[in-house]
């Protein structure tokens, strides 16, 4: 297995920047347009942007930024969020699933990573209705709507799996097996239009992960997530780690995604609102260069 | 399914304590056998004490104690943290394990709770290693081993699989799948010496709960705990809820239990430092009952 692994202890050429790692800099807010810039001129070759990052500055704006500084993405962050209290609710969400599709399409993205959402109104502390069943039900349904216009836009969908720690407010996809059983549910014929998006964080306790990714296999391998489990965690969102200062074997992790072929980019996602966020951006991607490096 | 479902709402004839609910009373330790007079007091049947509590009250005033309220277990907490850098700290462990089911015996447990353990040291925030699938090996042997004494003594082991979020510091068994797997591993005539204790807390999110209760059955299901999932939670480890204070259906999950022969007590479990153990322990107590009746 190890002997197929990819070579990155001498550049950054499969390095990724989800830019929510440097959503801000010094805890002040870094503009998706000088995060760019940032990795621009360190030779980063992919980011995977937030809609909210990208609105703040504006679609045309960062479609035209990336054209000109030749950066990729790695995906885009993020469409889901389907399960509601009523059916205005979930048709808004339809709609807003749409709009994320079109403008992925607008950046060039692989993919649209979908964080599919569980009990509606959980994220503000107040469910709607604690039937998690339901959720799983509604977003199924969510996802086979979208799916007939992201088929048409000719961009793929990545099911991302949320720790189960996260089961409650934002995704009720908790195991790489649960994502890849709606995958074989909606998409029979594995055609690259659904997936999943595999990050570290959420996945590495599963012991059933190896074998996961074995089935999941190239077709459905659409994103590959990277950063580190603290010890302690202090949060449940936001104080992840960054590679090599945790307990998740990344190397070992990464074996397992490209012997079943991926050949992607290894994407840095990093919330850290107690540590990361605090400290200087250009630290924070020169320290994610020497990581990928050394740890991933 | 729910036609078979037990009737709590007119008593409290099912409800077991667990004492680490009522650990604190107003922010301040609340001894054992404090705790136990006041379970009596209340008609409370049975409880389940961690053997930190036992012992600083003293393991025979303890049984004694039992004996003259008539209070049963409904397990004894806690073996398990198997897990070693070295082959002295494994033997350490099973001898601990060893004297735990001894303890368990003298107090007339059903059975004892075992919190497997995982990386060493993670509790401590320095990890000895961080090969997970060595930690789950380690487990594995140090049952297997740990079994044999507990067969001759006729103490049953539950393994409680544990939250993926506390799957680097305090259990590498995190879904009941994999514990049934391991039953099956090291029990495979389902003798009734190895068995699960089903925590609601931990496994309310996994979408396969249902199907693995089934495929557990009398034999396997051994204990049954119960408390809350609160959105927002605020720690880890220590910020469960109250029964219908969060999002657990609790009650639909008792009859999956119900329905694949479980017929014994609901254990309340509740570590939180932020709230329930600021509170006076017998409003605490009282509190139970109340949501026995009307969440359980």
């Amino acid at each position: 297995m190890t002997d197929t692994l990819r070579d990155f202890s001498s550049d950054h050429h499969w390095l990724s920047i989800n830019t929510a790692t440097v959503r801000q800099s010094g805890g002040q807010p870094w503009p998706l347009d000088q995060i760019i810039d940032a990795c621009a001129r360190r030779g980063i070759r992919a980011i995977s942007p937030w809609r909210d990052q990208v609105a703040a500055v504006g679609l045309p704006q960062v479609a035209q930024q990336l054209k000109d500084t030749g950066i990729v993405l790695s995906g885009y962050c993020r469409g889901g969020f389907f399960p509601a209290a009523d059916a205005a609710g979930r048709q808004a969400a339809l709609d807003d699933n749409r709009r994320a599709i079109d403008e992925a399409c607008t950046l060039g993205a692989p993919c649209l990573v979908l964080v599919v959402g569980s009990l509606p109104g959980a994220l503000e502390g107040k469910p709607a209705y604690t039937d998690i069943a339901r959720a799983r039900s509604e977003v199924h349904d969510g996802i086979a709507t979208t799916l007939e216009h992201a088929r048409a836009a000719g961009m793929p969908l990545a099911i991302e799996p949320l720790h189960p720690m996260q089961a409650a407010e934002r995704a009720c996809i908790n195991t790489l097996e649960q994502a890849l059983d709606l995958c074989d549910a909606l998409d029979p014929q594995a055609t690259g239009a659904l997936g999943v998006a595999v990050d570290a964080y959420h996945v590495w306790w599963d012991p059933k992960l190896r074998s996961q990714i074995e089935r999941a296999g190239r077709a459905r391998l659409l994103a590959w997530h990277v950063c580190d489990w603290l010890t302690p965690t202090r949060d449940l969102l936001n104080d992840r780690g960054m590679m090599g200062d945790g307990v998740i074997e990344l190397r070992k992790l990464r074996g397992w995604m490209e012997t079943a072929g991926y050949a992607g980019f290894s994407e840095v996602e990093i919330f850290s609102a107690l540590d990361w966020w605090q400290r200087d951006g250009n630290t924070v991607l020169d320290t994610c260069i020497s990581r990928h490096r050394t740890h991933c």
